[in-house]
């Protein structure tokens, strides 16, 4: 696949990439086997591919209520939602691989209401939907029934901060016609 | 995985069925290696099943200017913007299938609008989704787009009417909680 | 009025459909007096107008807590939602008819939630609106809702099954142009 | 009928109107055969009524380039985008008698764009729609569309000014529950 | 700023204004210290403007258990919701006075829900949108909660009636592009 | 005003903040004289706080064809249509500052399309809301539009970055509550 088919723009050789950035985009390789496309495509901009991976890190890999399970459903929900390819094909592999179930990201694309979470991450999600399209009217009665399914305040920022990091993500990916890689969609498909 | 997964109402035994019916589920599982769930939750109301499956066949077995994966891509478009888990998940393996290709159900159902497939197939998914949608503004400029593209007139009636027809589908689906079968998350998702 | 103003697509002549469509046609024109266009328009396609009027006596004609008028309340709600002339001119005859009742029709038609009609029957339009419009967060509390009514399931499914149905015949009227016939107009309208 | 099904407020006793409303209330009555429910419900706050009917009054008896039925086609194609009941029934009734067709009315309720008027009522109509959901979004392009079809710059105010003026009234008639007077649904239904 | 700017409409002479409407003007511009663009924009039509204004009157200057800043807060929101610059900006400026706070009004446009009003005050506006926006589902519950926070039946007409008003007043402002003055913009900024 | 009011969450003291952050606060508060709450309430999550500023920095303060008031004029119209009091009321401070211009910020914000702004900068804000609320429908033409408009593809990239970077942060002040200084509102208003 030409590089022409990951973004609207200029995509870089890795070799040109900033130390920092070319070191980081080896380590995912290393890890994942190829490039997500995701970092070629915002290395067009070093300044702005750094501020997004920092806050990236920031919210999926501290310690949290929420599993790693958990964030990656509110990915999946919020960025099918916004009609992204790129981070509902991508999270959703994620989504499988740490809920080690290869059903669950395709039911929580389409329509996270029917799919086989609990009722907790149902609300979790009812939440990320209203940050991610009503935010204006965030009220203290959303926080009341996340307490009440065991939700503390720190989760909750966790939920509204993934939601609106996403939104971001997926207005990124969307304006750049950014490309999910091949190697997504089959990940974590069999059964575990 | 028990009966009470496959809808919200009861789901008649195969051998308890009328004849027609019970040799219609027969065939599909003869065929398929496993008996669709939208065949027992809609026997339910044997009527309503021969009548849902006979429209079904009428629009998806026709001879047609539109290819069978391009039958398929309406569905899978329509039932993700429905939110219609069932549709989505069976009709996305039979699009892979009949298309060939692993990739394109997943890029339809998130964004038709930046999948691998022609102008001429985003032509007539922005068409189906305008039925969907906004049915009452369709007027003669779509079937002038339409003809441009190449689309006979009977063409249209069957991109209208397979939109449509998927449109009850997708509302009895939400609507009984119907399940897609887990045998359909990996169908075709090998390359071909 | 010439067979151009029923449909965009072309209508058959009487004498020349399959002897079972025609049987059909003819029996509706003895006993209404005239052939409503719906009849007509779906003739250009013999297999699909079998389905459709299978589907559509399935539910119709069934024994159902739901009386006739209250599924036609059904149909001219949703058909006015969804913007289809014919759907709402023709049913909203039948509707007066069935109810005995000249005003209910416009009243459904405008805002149901003002018409002349008992609590049960506004919250069957309310599902009907929900199934119609966001059938994907249809849930339990919904049918908690139509239980407190008096609906049982079985009701409830026709409730859901008929939007469904009329969904599919609003967007191909739509689509094609399809014009109510002038007789159903006035039908209905003297007091009973 | 009484009284309380007028409004869900106090509807005065006409005699006890003052002098100008009750002339007002009294030459309708001698000259429609009955009292339009909305001269009742809005008397409540003489002020008001009294405003109302000369902003009335203002835009659909002055010299237009609108025809009297073409103000009233505004009238009820935005009332039911409005779901307001009392104003498409009444009016509805007055667009029958000023278009001396018994069928416009409920076409252009349900959908204008099906109607049988000409190709320039419905560009009056979807710029009425503009006003009336989206008026922050009317542009220069609007004036000449609508100029391209002939209308001059005072029609268009016209046009604009009806559609904000019964924006207002479907508000005030949704607000207070107004019903339509029965006699109102047969009005205008016989041939011309 | 010259007269082009206030409308798109021709504005007449002061001088060549029909008496009672000239000697508005003059009462307003000697009160307010200019001539808000309002009255010169509508005076285009005096007898729509006689009667907008006898409506204005009638709604803002009656007794009413909503202060002068309530009927404020309501014109405010409800226009920027309608997206309505010059009622933003002209009573956003009255808004400041009326409550002798430089801060509220900018609160109330932007997002009421988060202002430094009390829930009493929330409570009304959340009324008012749905009056602008969904006047259709208006309902019995409304008047409830309205009554709960200690609102008449007057008061509530006073609420839906502004609401209502302004509405009419939003569409003829946009559809104009009605000029705010520039004197409203700083006007009740500084601290009481 | 005590810190309870500035967000949902605890503010942290300023010399209780890591060193990093605290030159950060300390260096904007002797620059504007006093500590805008965004700085106080992102700094309850240090690492978040990091990368947040560092997408901020990255997209406001590099070279481009956007002037530093073009790049306000984003922030302020699509964080209205969001309805972030915070960003509208912060933002709206600064786009008067650097525009030089105390009326601009209002009018963009209520209805960009009537504000005293060049047809280039409506493009861009058409543009910007569109990456808003629809960035699934994002395609070639919008490009071909804005560069007839003058801009380049790394200014489209700005504007898309600003408008998504903006996204997030109007639903991190909406969830958070986060509240507006009072000095903000009346910065920038005396004419220049």
């Amino acid at each position: 696949m030409s590089a022409a088919n990951i973004s609207r723009y200029p995509v870089p050789d890795i070799n040109g990439l900033p130390q920092d950035i070319k070191e980081r985009v080896l380590a995912v390789q290393e890890k994942a086997g190829f490039v997500p496309n995701v970092f070629l495509a915002l290395a067009h901009r070093p300044d702005e591919f750094r501020a997004f991976f920092a806050y990236h890190d920031a919210l999926l890999t501290r310690e949290s209520g929420l599993s790693k399970a958990e964030r990656e459903m509110i990915v999946v929900a919020t960025s099918n939602d916004n009609g992204c390819q790129y981070c509902v094909v991508a999270h959703g592999a994620i989504l499988r691989i740490r809920a080690k179930n290869p059903l669950v990201a395709d039911q929580v694309a389409v329509n996270y209401r029917k799919a086989d979470i609990t009722p907790r991450q149902k609300a979790m999600l009812d939440f990320a939907m209203k940050v991610s399209n009503d935010s204006k009217s965030v009220c203290d009665e959303d926080f009341v029934t996340l307490r009440h399914h065991g939700f503390s305040d720190e989760d909750i920022w966790d939920i509204a901060g993934i939601t609106a990091f996403f939104g971001l993500s997926n207005r990124m990916a969307n304006f750049t016609s950014m490309r999910p890689n091949d190697e997504f969609y089959a990940m974590g498909r069999e059964p575990s």
